[in-house]
């Protein structure tokens, strides 16, 4: 019960295109509650391999995890492999046939027939509600061994092991308390970070500090493990503060909130409001502000200027302004804030201008971005950033820089 | 021999943070041979566990492929498994020991004691030279199946493949010629597809089908083998024209190409432009717009308009209308197309307007969006559709719906 495989099944996972990426959400939760794995494996919707391969873990580990092949069409063999796998038969439940019709009902959408296939459980296994598809999951004790079938969609994955498979877990494993400290840290490279801090953590087991770097954004992990919380706590208090005194205010959450979630409970304390005026982003930052649920208590809206004609007629930036300084400037960013900020009549505005590539109109190199601020009480003012990533990392880099301007600014 | 399995060794490649990639390399390569890949494993450093794979994976295809746990240290064991999982001993070559030697003194390095476990081949092995690191490969022939051991850095691993693997691979294999054919078909439900196309793919293994289902948007690869280029595109006339009629115009692409860049294809050969009015997307459509490199050949710009009052000042929606109908209306999201179109001065415009929840402001339920389109000779239009998928699902199908709306209208 202390070691795990997980089997990730779907063809398309056995294509030089893909990776299965469930497993690595898996490993960071059963790592957490002490469960090693010991092997992934991926198989196609193949039936007797997949079948064949279920014995095998079974023989190895305690615990074998099935991620996807639960769908509703005839290629998703997951449950008919597991069933043969273990000897059992599958059996049709009507409560779950039920559930399904009135969640087609509630969408307004005609069941399809092959739904029918995600209503039968195996043998003696208990349905695992998914609230967020069609495919229930499963979790089967097998003589002590326990065997779960999760779907592949990785939102409906990670929100039925959250909610059905964690709590399960903790209740069959001895008491371990696991305590931990999250912060994150913006516009700092992984190295540049990494060298700051490895002094603190690099001989350190327990807690266990682990670095996961995205676009600009960097999320640092503390894991510590303890007979007691108390124990627990101790053991964080040793690198935990360290970390927080080298990184200073560069740290913007310090429990898992993504930035654009920071700067708008920022936004909302101050009963302040919001406008953006974007042009390489091309919608990315207000997307970004408005995917945080109850944003509308903040966010006003927007312009996607993506033309210097529109940042004229739209914002109202004299052009002899943009043909002298061009639309990368400070000049040109700071005159956007100041126009998003008096058409929406919003208390901040926040602008982004620059060039995203392949190739640049402005002259400015590739990778060029100036981001402009106007708020209350001050003269609007600028910043430019030199940011790398190709089309796709420039874009998503500029509205991260974007966000943590606001923040810095707001602050 | 047409099957394969890849066992990746290494207890790194089992912590949260890293997946194995070299298979990915190894399957493009095997496929194109007409190999296919059966399974795809991770193991950690465990000689125990590592032998009892290869004895697995030996029993279920012909051709094993192990990469990493080449190296010099003790948690380096792949040598000894797949000797111990086939019964065979290691043989000392002093060949392997002088080149080594040679090597490390062409890099004025000394050579370290362990290094020598590197000159130990598995009985009846062939060594295959690794230019590019210290870790000679081995190359068995297991009573008519074929077990290959790679290093793991993948520069060596990928120069050892080309150079020796592959062109033993292909002196053992009959010519064989791959096939494919792709389409994309937006705003369908996987299994409303799978119904309608199932009776066409079913039953047929070559070509093999495989769907991906996205939020929306569905990906149909058909591959075929055959003996030559012709018998390989005959397969794939017996069902691609088939698939392609009975989903006609729903197709998007044929070459891969996503959505955006379709639409943004259709606006360039038309020289036509475009400006979006969005509201509960907050700049999401704008983004995939825009998300094409050139995209501002076409695109000029838009509007984020998050709040009623944003509706009325920046498009000119009238205030009347949205308390009439609300702002999740057919009248609203034609409002704010005709209002896009006329402040941008843009062929079309398109709008997108619903609830994408956690609440509803309108009274509108949940998941309810209405996408308006406004362009030349005609009146602007506008179409209310159901989605599903929680905030994140709603807002991306939103503006994927929107695109294909676009598209159609566009055609």
């Amino acid at each position: 019960m202390r070691d795990a495989e997980i089997i990730a099944v779907g063809s398309e996972l056995l294509t030089p295109e893909r990776v299965d990426t469930n497993s690595l959400y898996l490993t960071d939760e059963l790592n957490a509650v002490g469960i090693e794995v010991r092997r992934k494996l991926v198989v196609g919707d193949d039936c007797v391999l997949l079948a064949a391969a279920v014995r095998q873990a079974l023989g190895q580990v305690g615990i074998v995890i099935l991620t996807g092949g639960l769908g509703p069409t005839l290629d998703d063999v997951t449950r008919e492999a597991v069933a043969e796998a273990l000897g059992r038969s599958l059996v049709f439940r009507q409560d779950l046939l039920d559930g399904l019709t009135e969640r087609f009902a509630r969408l307004n959408r005609k069941m399809a027939d092959n739904n029918r296939r995600q209503t039968f459980l195996i043998e003696g296994a208990e349905p695992l509600p998914n609230p967020r598809g069609t495919a229930p999951g499963q979790w089967l004790d097998v003589d002590g061994r326990i065997v779960m079938l999760l779907p592949g969609p990785p939102h409906e994955l990670k929100a039925m092991f959250a909610n059905e498979c964690r709590p399960r877990l903790s209740a069959r494993l001895p008491a371990q308390v696991i305590r931990t400290r999250f912060f994150r840290v913006a516009c700092m490279g992984e190295s540049d970070l990494d060298q700051l801090i490895a002094p603190v953590y690099k001989n350190c087991t327990n807690p266990a500090t682990t670095i996961l770097a995205g676009a600009g954004d960097i999320q640092i992990h503390l894991r510590a493990r303890g007979a007691t919380e108390q124990e627990a706590e101790d053991l964080l208090n040793v690198v935990g503060p360290a970390i927080e005194q080298l990184l200073g205010e560069r740290i913007y959450s310090r429990n898992g909130a993504a930035l654009e979630a920071v700067v708008g409970e920022l936004l909302r304390a101050r009963r302040a409001t919001l406008s953006v005026a974007e042009s390489c982003t091309g919608g990315l930052l207000g997307e970004r502000v408005t995917s945080v649920a109850g944003s509308s208590d903040y966010f006003l809206g927007g312009f996607l200027v993506y033309t210097d004609r529109m940042k004229t007629e739209l914002l109202g930036v004299d052009p002899e302004l943009l043909v002298k300084h061009t639309s990368v400037s400070e000049d040109a960013a700071r005159a956007m804030a100041a126009g998003a900020r008096s058409r929406t009549g919003s208390t901040h505005a926040i602008s982004i201008t620059g060039e995203a590539g392949p190739e640049s109109a402005s002259g400015a190199p590739v990778g060029t971005v100036v981001i402009g601020w106007a708020g209350p009480d001050t003269e609007p003012v600028a910043e430019r950033f030199m940011l790398f990533g190709g089309r796709e990392g420039i874009r998503a880099r500029a509205a991260q820089w974007a966000l943590d301007y606001l923040r810095r600014r707001i602050q």
